[in-house]
């Protein structure tokens, strides 16, 4: 019945709520009943709840009699504890009301401020009131926050008003305007008020705060609160609840003052206390920056006792929340007030930083700590960034692929972005978007910029499997090359123009904009050391070079859990070597090729066994299409064609044969190297080789070899076999005395695999999911396409979240728990694990815990994430 | 134990085989036993069985001196019954080996004969007989058989040598040669098959045996035999057995004969005695086509006795086998043998016939006469076919897409193809693919014929739905549009040379081949009577239009099943609507163009209510991607651009917009609609006032709304509304009294749908199973590119038959008995069908019928053949 209780009222003569009660009171309620609890000095007033909120939408937008007179019974209790009336012309109960859900949603929405006041008592007040300018001021805000927020009145018909008269008694800061200005500003406002909403102002207090709280109520469907929540993956709640509470004025006189302040700092997690405040000002002043505040050290020789009175409300604060807070003061005639209190937003370095001082601090215990920190936040420990005070020329903002800060002059093509790297010359490499030909240019360049796909693309996955800035789907960035430009809002930029990318926010600016280093911090060490205490699944990491293995181990990778091959073809010679097989006219032409790339092959082993010393390492043999490694521009086809002695008639025939309606369920993975097995030959036996070499220089090397796009047993046992017999040849002609024990498994991506698990498993050493080709299969959507439907989906609620980032656990979910299920029951020990995008992501990483997996794996620059997102896995287990 | 008895002997001595047997005796084998179990004069001989030869493969291809000692022994008791000796000079047995599987595949393997002939005994017989010549000619047929079919010596060699010794002695027939010519041949055979062998021709009849039953147990694995059983979908066979038989000769004299007849006629079945018969000829000699043989009534004249014989023979074979019998006889002499029985192969017209002619004979009853029939072959029945001997120049072969036989002027564009059509010409159209935007020119072709694609294909599966003749993959025909020619095999063809195609054999063929007409027999209809007596499921139509509805109707069908809407856009008006829709700029100009076409699907609509009137309409909303109907190439863009009044440039963008790397799982289905409620709006409004109006009429009208690519129930739930309240407007509006209880399903065609059919049922009044797009995606095959491996897959027996004909019934089967079996969990009464490709099918409806389905749908020229396999799969189920 508790739940029933529509308004929860917080004063000292009584307190309804407390924190516990965020879902019903909202966070900033919640926290508001709490402080009071706690004994700090907190104005009174009342919540209503979040349940009301819900129950005003079902109710055909409208609040109930009977909540009025709940209200009214709260606001009678109000004034009796602070002893002014609701209307009185000469005690005037003034009111803030403020929206608040229970997830902090800042700038989503609104307020009303000085909510009480009417002509009458602004008429006698001012009769009264030493400082009638104050009055005045109190109530133009009123009615332009009233106006603005509830009535929807355009804010800039008052900011033109206010201009006009500002000039008309020639002042420059709205400080300065006197009285009678003030006077006739405000008939002017109310003049405007009634155009526009084609009413006069309400003169009746309660009217006001009805109409006020309908209109909180209403903006948690606004277009900008559903965008966030969408963007924020916020789902489940109710409502915004709308807290009521008695007025405090800052800018009452220099005796007042306001302010905003976090218990540390938010960007270095340093244990100082970090804020800002404004004599003579309401909140909202020190937010709009109209004028700049001052540090929250000066308070201590403007009112040294306020100040000492302050830090100890940090103090217990901090005590008492367990985290850092961010709060709002006001200084009311020397009397301090705290306004709002949360827990405060910060940086990944602060994050970690705050979390394992606390510990110290014996504050709060190591799972705290471990569950406090968003997984996702670890990426920004890791990548440098830039200085957000320099980012001047922000010229568009495309989709935040890959985090990091990355400058450099803008190139058009992937040799050319080679070329320019080798002479020292930073820069960004620009495209509609991106294919695997031009990895070598995507590896060469700072960062990367697409005009088209989503953060998903190509570009974007491997972008962020380096941990290089990357942004994608950049929409306004027009591209010639021809003319070597780039237009971006009519603003045309050459190939002199230094740019940047923001890989964490989408921007695109202009200039080089200075960057911060990244750095691991000691207490960053000690906070990964502590999520691998309380492991449960391995984290291995998707690398494919030796570079790439090295960082992964560095970042506390335990083995490879991909190594795309295909990616060790687009070396100069290896390209050339790959095109002459592709192009050769039978097998033994093919064979002939292959046998150039073998070398390289081996040698790339050696150098990932060398790097995972120890540690297993899992080559799938290749994956994509053949058409992806031959030229689609004519220049390069012609050059190929004269490179291999044959010609281009020839060369386009075999690439329009191999050109497909959908590539991504086309001739690829296993099925090509059913069709070829001269190149599985090849490269099964660089990795024997590889093994014997480096086991022979003392390397413990684990091979694993995974094929890829297997959809029925058949497929697995053809190439198992052939596999078997490779190894065989191999170790009879390197005359290998040792053990080669190399488990052979497969990838379950089709969803006919998942289907049959129990029969692939007869046959497989392990599986391991690729939720990237699963999620587009079983949901039949193609990653490179759907963006034309995806963002529609999410504002009509089709899908919750994007299922390439996070794994959609209802359907590809249940895919991966019936190929567990199945798979073990022939097979029990069978070892599964996932090497999809998905093995980075913190949710997903949950889910595959429930699921039983023993590992994930995912880029280098993604391990620190999933060893958190996995330890909490692990303590939510609990 | 008595499987493991290698070889069984027949004659009239013993006889150790029945007809039971054939999985170990083959087909041939078992019918010879039984032939002389029931009396028939047939030569004694034995039979190596199936496992024999399967031994043969696992013993590294060597026949084993057990095995030879057994048949040792039964060529001792063969001596015994015939009075002969094997290698004897003066009495010689001679002995035909022919392969026999337990499935009739002809032309697949190999026979020799006059096996036991050597130089010493044709000496000596040469010498004895009354006719040397035949001695001598019996020799030489048995060395080019033996060199050709056991040593692969090419048959042209000796041909070319026989061509060389008839010029030389001045002769045109073989049978012309002398004696001395004959002496002469032999003797360059010997040398022809030293050189080619590096070995003489073998003088020990035994080693002549051992090598020819070799050389027929490795004939199993030949690569012709591999692809016939590959094409057949035969599988589960251990090898083939060997048939050693006694020698008879109907090219002793002029008192002998040979023949080959079929004891209904196999072509219209009509019970009358059907053959040939040669006077001094040996059964090569019919078959080969070297002379003319004479029809098998004139045997009457030559030798009514034995006419007489026969013709008990063939009663006797017909009542004991109780089916049509094919069978080969020989005289030797005045003497009647019988080489050889098994069932006739017949067209679908006589099939029918001979079924229903045979239970009036009371020689079978009705459910035997419904399960002998393949349901397959009734398509036969259905379509004029080419009068076979009349196919002279067949020029190449492609895949047999889409039964039927068309004749006319190669055309190489479909406007153009609707211009000659609407002339009056006849055209075929010929093109590398087709798209959805040529739709209109296959529609005025008589035929279609592409040089890519398989079976499956786009239009493969537009032709078969209007049973319209196609052949696709024609990999040998170069198309040139430039000079409007084709190329095949070095042949050009130019537009004036007029081409037939046969969809039953993909044969290509020059000149206008005559054909013949279809039409239904009286037997037809009866037995189409039968299958409705025993139906388990109902059969309803894939159909467009108002006429396809017609023709389902008449072929039987219950209702529409999947009535495509969007192939009611590509009319001249429609598409120009449909265009403009497209591109344009806002939502306001969406609608206006498809007010357009909202009388058109109206009256369209109307039309299919008119036709299935009382019968379930299923319609699905739209279903491809947009782009499908703009222009790609530039003619049609400029002027699509002049007639809209847009830059050719924005088109261009427009279809650039629009490309996806993966249309399969791009923006269509339900995302367009959800996309552009708009298009659905008009759609659901063309439906609903259809039905007002035709009910208002007297028709009763009962349309289904099916939504296409539903993956979430979310996707379900968002359309249903707004098709609710559409509905409800249009009666609204109308001002229509009645109840209009109008479905609304969902296809099931994305494993996510069917992972989820719990959730979706709940919203769903049923489910229709989009088996295409669902075999699709849960086998990772896109069905326009499989081309490039699965012919590969097949030969290494990866896939054992192609998953978009016969339905996966592992993998995506399971997904349909999941979703049938969790969608009705949720609502019992839930209505299940499968509108697929699968849907004509007869081995799918066999398993769609055990998973519960309540109807298939298939295209109208498939109902004939969908009833029969329900019939079927209901009779085998009991």
């Amino acid at each position: 019945m508790a739940k029933t209780k529509q308004v929860y009222y917080f004063g000292k003569i009584r307190c309804d709520g407390d924190r516990e009660l965020r879902d019903l009171l909202g966070g900033k309620g919640a926290d508001l009943a709490e402080m009071v609890r706690i004994g700090l000095p907190v104005p009174p007033g009342f919540t209503i709840t979040t349940q009301t909120c819900s129950d005003f939408f079902n109710n055909g937008e409208t609040l109930s009699e009977k909540l009025l007179n709940v209200i009214r019974k709260n606001l009678k209790q109000l004034e009796k504890e602070t002893g002014k009336a609701f209307g009185s012309t000469t005690t005037p109960l003034l009111l803030s009301v403020r929206s608040g859900a229970a997830v902090s949603m800042p700038g989503m929405m609104d307020t009303v401020l000085n909510l009480g006041l009417n002509d009458k008592i602004v008429q006698e007040l001012s009769k009264n009131s030493d400082n009638k300018r104050f009055v005045l001021d109190a109530y133009r805000r009123l009615i332009n926050m009233f106006g603005d927020v509830v009535m929807g009145v355009d804010h800039k018909h008052f900011e033109q008003a206010f201009t006009t008269i500002k000039q008309k008694y020639k002042v420059k800061n709205d400080i300065d305007l006197d009285e009678k200005g003030l006077t006739e500003l405000i008939e002017q406002y109310k003049t405007i008020y009634k155009k526009h909403t084609r009413q006069a102002f309400p003169q009746d207090p309660f009217k006001q705060m009805v109409l006020s709280i309908e209109a909180i109520f209403r903006s948690w469907n606004n277009p900008r609160a559903i965008t966030y929540r969408r963007i924020s993956n916020i789902e489940g709640l109710t409502g915004t609840a709308v807290n009521i509470q008695t007025m405090v004025f800052g800018n009452k006189n220099n005796q007042s003052a306001t302010g905003v302040a976090f218990t540390r700092d938010p960007s270095s997690g340093n244990n100082e206390f970090y804020g800002e405040f404004l004599i003579n000002a309401q909140g909202e002043d020190v937010v709009a920056g109209i004028r700049t505040p001052n540090p929250i050290e000066e308070m201590l020789h403007w009112q040294p006792k306020l100040y000492k009175q302050l830090l100890k409300v940090k103090d217990k604060l901090e005590k008492h929340f367990r985290d850092m807070q961010d709060l709002e003061f006001t200084i009311e005639q020397g009397q301090l007030y705290i306004l709002q209190t949360r827990t405060g937003k910060r940086t990944g370095v602060a994050a970690v930083k705050i979390a394992v001082d606390m510990v110290s601090e014996k504050l709060i215990n190591k799972k705290t700590a471990l569950l406090r920190i968003p997984a996702q936040d670890l990426t920004q420990c890791l990548l440098p960034s830039f200085i957000e005070k320099e980012k001047t020329d922000v010229l568009t903002r495309g989709l935040p692929a890959s985090p990091g800060a990355a400058s450099g002059y803008p190139v058009f093509n992937a040799d050319e972005a080679v070329a320019l790297n080798s002479k020292g010359e930073k820069v960004i490499l620009v495209s509609h978007e991106t294919s695997p030909e031009a990895i070598h240019g995507m590896k060469a360049a700072q960062g990367i910029l697409t005009s088209t796909g989503g953060t998903t693309s190509h570009a974007a996955v491997v972008a962020r499997g380096w941990g290089k800035c990357c942004v994608t789907g950049a929409s306004e960035v027009e591209i010639n090359e021809q003319t070597q430009t780039i237009t971006i809002r009519g603003k045309k930029i050459t190939r002199k123009d230094i740019i940047s990318i923001d890989g964490g926010t989408g921007e695109v600016m202009l200039g080089d904009i200075p960057k911060r280093a990244p750095g691991f911090s000691k207490e960053f060490k000690t906070f990964m050391q502590w999520t691998d205490k309380v492991n449960i699944l391995g984290v291995r990491a998707n690398a494919d070079t030796p570079r790439d293995a090295k960082i992964a181990r560095e970042f506390g990778a335990k083995g490879i859990g991909l190594c795309r091959t295909e990616h060790m073809f687009f070396g100069e010679q290896r390209i050339l070597a790959m095109r002459e097989m592709i192009l050769a006219e039978n097998e033994d032409n093919r064979r002939k090729a292959l046998k150039k790339l073998l070398p390289h092959q081996r040698r790339d082993f050696e150098g990932l066994f060398r790097a995972m010393n120890n540690l297993p390492v899992t080559i799938r043999l290749i994956d994509p299409p053949l058409h992806e490694f031959l030229p689609q521009d004519r220049p390069t086809q012609q050059q190929l064609a004269k490179t291999l002695g044959i010609s281009l008639k020839h060369l386009k025939n075999r690439i329009e044969q191999l050109h497909e309606s959908n590539p991504m369920l086309g001739h690829r993975g296993c099925r090509l190297t059913i069709s070829y097995p001269e190149i599985m030959e090849m490269q099964v036996t660089a990795i024997v080789e590889a093994t014997i070499n480096t086991r022979k220089r003392g390397i413990k090397a684990k091979p694993e070899i995974m094929i890829p796009l297997v959809g029925i047993e058949t497929e697995l046992t053809y190439l198992r076999t052939k596999i078997e017999q490779i190894i065989n040849q191999v170790k009879k002609r390197k005359r290998y005395a040792g053990k080669l024990d190399i488990p052979i498994g497969t990838m379950i991506e089709i969803p006919r695999a998942a289907l049959t698990a129990d029969q692939i498993a007869e046959h497989a050493d392990f599986f391991s999911f690729g939720t990237n080709d699963l999620t587009q299969m079983t949901l039949g959507f193609s990653r490179d396409d759907i963006g034309s439907f995806m963002p529609d989906y999410r504002d009509k609620h089709i899908y919750k979240t994007n299922p390439f980032q996070s794994i959609d656990e209802t359907g590809v979910g249940q895919l991966v728990q019936m190929s567990v299920k199945r798979g073990r029951k022939t097979k029990p020990e069978l070892k599964c694990g996932i090497c999809g995008e998905h093995g980075g992501d913190p949710d997903s990483i949950m889910f595959f815990a429930r699921a039983g997996l023993d590992y994930v794996s995912c880029s280098p620059f993604r391990i620190p994430v999933a060893r958190l997102a996995v330890a909490q896995a692990a303590l939510k287990k609990n």
